[in-house]
């Protein structure tokens, strides 16, 4: 059996504040769950999100970030699928095989975990993080701000040992749900027409996955202009900026489409923009797919018609991918040069530089900084 | 070449009063187009909705009527697909198999007329419609309250002789669109879970439609419990009346299917009970189909979260069949006893009692009123 370990982590100790890197013991593996030593992670809107007090299912102190990829270190009784030394992708949506949703066929969303994760809690409702005694809560079932930390079995894609892992951990947030979006959930084919709103890793990894998919014309659209030479370097065909018109944006794209896109993508989170992200669908069969994560109790709205005549909205959470099935193949894809993950590191830094990470998020100067342990 | 024919018609000259029995001319067809010998009629909710003034695209003087059945009483220049005696259903959603959407092969949304149309006259900017020599208005293309109506071509549905006009032509409107939505735009399978909110033509129609597709549970929902005999005799399996609970319907329907249903749909064209519909999906896979028509200016309103977690919102416009190649399907369906009409024709009257029909509707005490000429 393993040893608790004492490692270097951020702590959120309360919402609003910086976070702090402090010592922490990180208990051994109980059965069904995996201990991993974290080699690099993303830092991603959705941790600021929670660090700034504005989720309402924020809880503190907590251990944040949840784009990571790690080594196994330890595990518990009964594991099978994974053992020490492989190469794992830390999974906020578990993928169990055995529930309801994962025997559907019809989504991602595995249920198996989500209530004591909700709680920051592991699936015994118990933490594997303390410091001096006192526990330290878990984040979206990942908590990657810390050299080590604990998952379940069920919550780790175990994935091809030979790729860098301080570059495919993006898989594990952003660059996976905006590539998923555009080819799982929407499933883009050949020749067809996209918009996608919002440039930042998410909305970039959709014009990738647009590419990808072969679309005939991808259409970014954002107000920060400084992103347009990356997305068209990454295969959007036009960019747009809503400031330069006069009109809505839906009206531009519709006017530029001869009628509007086949598929638009909200990547920003902002209810404003989903709306125009709809109505900027082709009537008959446009479908919008909902990325961004909106602010508490902040709702969309359209007129009926806009469905009635034949547009669909629908949504995607981590891009319809299930981790431990299909992540794997993300990385094979990437291994195979089908893109590249570099073009969204714009920064890294070792862990005490974290806060650092989350300013330059804020100041829009950063696509993913990347923290190395 | 045919003559002008003088014949009777109702006419609603203005919004808000009662129909006017009159003689009317209606002109021969022109090129491209048919005049039908209207055989019977419905008198349907969108009728009535245009007449009471609420619908912005009313347009007055005008010739009311959507759901007619027909034979073709002459053929305009250039008409190669139907001929004099040939049984007919108008059809206000045209098919003319050369546009960009009739080309799609995702919608039935045919846009070769829809502008004119929309303003009441045919596809040459006139009216074959008058009195005395003034123009009177078209409606939606079809203008069943009428004797005699002329149609493009491309808006007729050839169906087999041998079916009743006076119950077939329910299928040019509500009977089509409700079980459309369950078997065209949802593709209801067997086995799948089924909310339908409003218990009119085209809720019952849903019924239908989910009874055939073999749906495991059939949740009829409807504040008039009166219509609850009908819905079980046609294969729903739950009749619910919202105002039995304290709490909102969809969760009700969540607790009655252990996390909600697979599709639901919305035949009453009540923006609060849209959301309930979509509420009450499935997390993970549930769609829900908007068929009802909501007042001008409203709007639908969630909050993305309920995408965000996998549900669909989409609509559907008669119940999204191509008239001319799918509708004589149906017709044959009928034929094959697969599905009743009879259960839907609470009254049938003349046309100089088309307002009591309407009175019918207003007060609850019909599904449909059929005018036999």
């Amino acid at each position: 059996m393993s040893e608790t370990i004492t490692c270097r982590a951020a702590i959120a100790w309360k919402a609003g504040e910086p976070l702090s890197i402090e010592d922490v013991q990180v208990a051994p593996p109980k059965a069904g769950e995996v201990r991993v030593k974290i080699v690099a992670t993303g830092v991603c809107h959705t941790d600021a999100f929670t660090l700034s007090g504005d989720d309402p299912e924020g809880i503190f102190p907590a251990i944040l970030g949840h784009e990571g990829g790690g080594i196994v270190e330890s595990v518990g009784e009964g594991v099978t699928s994974l053992q020490l030394g492989d190469h794992v992708i830390p999974l906020y949506t578990a993928e169990c095989r055995e529930c309801k949703f994962c025997k559907s066929g019809k989504t991602n969303l595995c249920q198996a975990v989500r209530e004591t994760q909700g709680k920051g809690l592991m699936p015994d409702g118990t933490t594997r993080f303390s410091q001096n005694g006192k526990p330290i809560f878990h984040y979206m079932g990942c908590s990657t701000f810390s050299e080590y930390t604990v998952l379940p079995e069920i919550s780790l894609a175990k994935v091809n040992p030979t790729a860098p892992l301080e570059e495919v951990c993006l898989l594990g947030c952003g660059v996976t749900t905006g590539m998923g979006a555009v080819m799982n959930t929407a499933k883009v084919q050949e020749g067809d027409t996209v918009a996608i709103f919002g440039l930042g890793g998410i909305g970039l990894s959709a014009v990738i996955g647009a590419a990808m998919a072969k679309a005939s014309r991808i259409i970014a659209i954002d107000i920060n202009e400084s992103k347009f030479d990356l997305a068209k370097q990454l295969g959007a065909t036009d960019c747009i900026n809503p400031k330069d018109y006069d009109k809505p944006i839906q009206e531009v794209v519709v006017e530029l489409t001869d009628g509007g896109v086949d598929y638009s993508f909200e990547c920003i989170g902002n209810v404003d923009v989903m709306r125009s992200a709809l109505e900027c669908c082709h009537k008959g069969w446009g479908e919008s797919v909902i990325i961004g994560v909106a602010g508490a109790g902040q709702e969309i709205s359209t007129r009926p018609f806009q469905l009635v005549t034949g547009r669909v909205w629908r949504g995607t959470a981590f891009g319809g991918v299930k981790g431990r099935t299909e992540l794997p193949d993300y990385v094979e894809r990437y291994l195979a040069g089908e893109f590249k993950l570099s073009d969204f590191i714009t920064h890294t830094m070792a862990l005490d530089k974290i806060n650092e990470a989350f300013d330059l998020m804020h100041e829009g100067k950063s696509i993913r900084s990347v923290i190395h342990y």
